[in-house]
């Protein structure tokens, strides 16, 4: 048997594992900071869960991966986090408001495959449930800021929210196939003006009206100015509203010493189920040009999911893993195959090197003796294709003299520490 | 639609999933101290592989579930980690040995569901391949002990050797049905004594066979003294070969401060692809009665698996996690319903508790601020059922004074901090 994964799928070795645990640790403990708990549902769905009206929809559920139990009913394997994060809430009515819950975790799809395109990936996804304030859509931009703040990651947020963007379409006397517009629109980053403006004139829109509406999206100035504009444009009330919204999140962000985010009025992120605020996160300064993180308000999605007539607000972000980590390894942090922080080699003794690496360990310091007793180049080969950064001897000679000498594999260079003075070795090992 | 789960399977809802996760990191930095690190593969595995000739076996396939992608090819969800492994093993031959890796994650098995029998489960593994020498399986039994030390759970450590087992059986002048004899014994511990001798004389021992196993299996006496005992008996290469490594083993745990080990020549743990050092952990002082852990050494299964003439020694071990899981919750550790350490109630102010809130984050406290401007008595409410151990108030006058009421919801008792005196507030929330 010629062994294989299946196709679009890939295993993550320690090489790679250790970096992407790292950055999902730092990332969890980010988002507990503000609150917020671990949620975790099974991977495995009811197939009429995820094939409701308001869930995924048909294009995905093409390319939701279908099972069925020894009883013959119908399931699936989750293609998303917020179905079943929507299931939870309905069948918990007990859950207390605000429900603030991540999940980062693997989803499905049965797609096509190609660079950087799986058929199992990681999704990260970080939403509170039961605020309809502006202050939880300022939190979530908060937590993104801290997030890439944490990883030495410059970002740049883009806001909008979807009742500007009605309102301006409103303003130029759009009334029909906004949806529609709307998904026009958010191609803009990815296709040329002239054929969107095509697109657009197929949905309706006059000549002038699409000069109108470029016109609104590529105003010029910082944000004040460019609401001071908009101001005098949108004339609707749910127009103002958002406008209201989007002074009243840019205030709070400003409160939370934020200081990169611009007001984007084009900005859509084309789903229909936003309802509010609407923004994507990029890293300038990286190689990365797509967004990194995105989201927004969206307060009827789980109401109608649920078919229930209590609300449920919601403003959520989603987490690009892939291209987090891509703009990671983008620095070249050293890829080591092992956590292993110091690698003990015993040369003729007995078991007195378990008691030292025992003491080790108890001070936290990653620990690994050789375990099969092989030669000392053998074993310094291994430290060395490992990456790990230090190597211990220990022989007759420094159990007599209470010394151990240490390695420095990334240097070469060799010094004496105290085989009884675990803090010291520490200091050296973990610096 | 009536929304549910499917059958056999369950969310963990922050309550449980604070404390899975609280047990899942410790677990995992213990595997590190040791230099193990983690590996992640695929939920979904090829179907061939799954049921390849040493993979699961028969029994284990009629409860996998199976799917097919849309180029048609057969697949299945995996019912344990060990096939992943091995298959990775198979797929890297470039992977430095000795290769210590965990994996931490679900699988799944469409088999009878029951108190406590799920279709989705955590497994948690932790082996080592390419080191056939004793000192590993000493290493595994340290892990295991500091695993449950740290869970302040006390742990007893039941050991034998296959070779010994063999031994034995060979001692006793059996030559057939080896297999389906460590089987039956193998059942000691839920079946009567009766039961296993019938079973046992089905299988072609004598009376005095049985006799004498049923001699041997209850030997009294300190681990030394059974070992003598038994050295009087055994006489096969293989069955000496399996004393000395026993013996090997207990100098190694006596070298890492192991007390409670006890030799048990019972002990088979089944299944036959073990093929020296079998071991059973379990809690004496918790209800549960099952192991909590449990492994050995298989040296020729990864190599049946891969078809391969080269040697793979492998030892590892189980962790059973929702049996620790119950073990720790026995000890009524609170349950919270959010990680978060402290609410914040902003009352009558605009956005000045955000800035103080960011700044216990920068701590490192987990810092929730009321999103939704709701009153004190529904916010108490809140943090009151959620478990939160502090609250803060912030108003004009505490803006004023700089300083902040702090509430202990579990005493009742209040007291004022510097509001500029993070590391103050830090010290009592954290304690």
């Amino acid at each position: 048997m010629k062994l294989s994964l299946p196709k679009g799928m890939k295993d993550s070795l320690p090489q790679d594992m250790i970096r992407k645990q790292r950055m999902i640790d730092r990332l969890k403990g980010i988002f507990e900071l503000y609150g917020f708990s671990p949620l975790d549902t099974p991977a495995i769905e009811r197939l009429d869960v995820l094939s409701a009206k308001y869930a995924g929809g048909a294009e995905i559920l093409k390319e939701t991966f279908k099972l069925s139990d020894q009883g013959g009913r119908d399931l699936g394997l989750r293609y998303d986090l917020t179905v079943p994060f929507a299931r939870v809430v309905g069948m918990n009515p007990s859950l207390k408001m605000p429900f603030k819950r991540y999940q980062i975790d693997k989803v499905w799809r049965d797609g096509p495959v190609g660079a950087g395109r799986y058929r199992e990936f990681l999704q990260c996804d970080v939403d509170v449930v039961g605020v309809k304030q502006v202050p939880a859509d300022a939190e979530i931009l908060a937590i993104a800021k801290r997030a890439f703040d944490a990883f030495g990651l410059e970002c740049k947020i883009c806001v909008n929210n979807r009742k500007i963007l009605n309102g301006i379409l409103e303003s130029i006397g759009i009334e029909n196939n906004k949806e529609e517009i709307i998904l026009a629109i958010d191609k803009l980053e990815k296709v040329s003006r002239s054929e969107i403006e095509k697109e657009l004139s197929g949905l309706g829109m006059g000549e002038s009206q699409v000069f109108k509406l470029f016109d609104l999206f590529s105003l010029k100035g910082i944000n004040k100015e460019k609401i001071g504009m908009l101001k005098e444009e949108i004339t609707s009330e749910s127009g103002k509203e958002g406008i209201q919204e989007l002074e009243e999140l840019f205030s709070l962000l400003d409160a939370y010493g934020i200081k990169n985010y611009v007001f984007e009025p084009s900005l859509s992120r084309g789903l229909s189920f936003y309802t509010g605020t609407v923004f994507e996160v990029f890293l300038p300064e990286s190689k990365i040009r797509s967004s990194v993180a995105a989201g927004g308000r969206y307060d009827r999605i789980i109401s109608q999911f649920l078919e229930s007539k209590k609300e449920f607000p919601c403003v959520g972000i989603s987490f690009g893993l892939s291209r987090i980590y891509d703009a990671i390894e983008d620095r070249q942090e050293e890829a080591r195959g092992t956590v292993t922080d110091i690698f003990i080699i015993p040369i003729g003794i007995g078991n007195e090197a378990l008691a030292i690496a025992e003491k080790l360990r108890d001070a936290g310091v990653k620990t690994e003796v050789d375990l099969s007793g092989r030669g000392v180049s053998k074993n310094l080969d291994y430290a060395n294709t490992q990456g790990i950064p230090f190597v211990a001897f220990i022989g007759e000679e420094e159990l007599k003299s209470r010394k151990l000498k240490l390695k420095d594999m990334k240097t070469g260079k060799e010094q004496l520490a105290g085989l009884d003075k675990i803090d010291e070795i520490k200091k050296i090992v973990l610096g």
